[in-house]
């Protein structure tokens, strides 16, 4: 993979903290309903970390979505 | 992350061949359109590597698609 995709990994970061929002729900409730850390989620939100398909997966989990929503934002890469 | 969620990438991998499949694309097309390697492609296809989200977003470039369709499958996890 020669070049991240920064701006496309702080897009998602910011759509998921739209999700959890609209969820009503914490990092904390999504860490605790699926395997991840708080501080990777903490992490994800904040596009300091990029997530891989497990992540996405155990995301989606804790928020009791499919791993498709996460991505279903416009992004004018 | 504690536990690396392999039948999901799996899963995803096996979907991405069917989106190659049906777009009549080769892994080495979807690499010369995103910038991504060809041997990558090959390992995600495969379920060898997890991909993360700016290669997520760069398959999808290569496919000419929405980053959200390459997670339109059905797994039951």
């Amino acid at each position: 993979m020669k070049t991240k995709n920064q701006a496309y990994i702080t897009a998602f970061g910011q759509n998921l903290k739209k999700l959890l929002d609209a969820k009503g729900k914490t990092p904390e409730e999504v860490a605790a309903h699926s395997n991840i850390e708080t501080k990777q989620v903490y992490r994800v939100i904040n596009g300091e970390h990029a997530a891989t398909l497990s992540v996405v997966y155990a995301l989606a989990k804790g928020l009791d979505i499919q791993p498709k929503e996460l991505f279903d934002f416009v992004f004018a890469g």
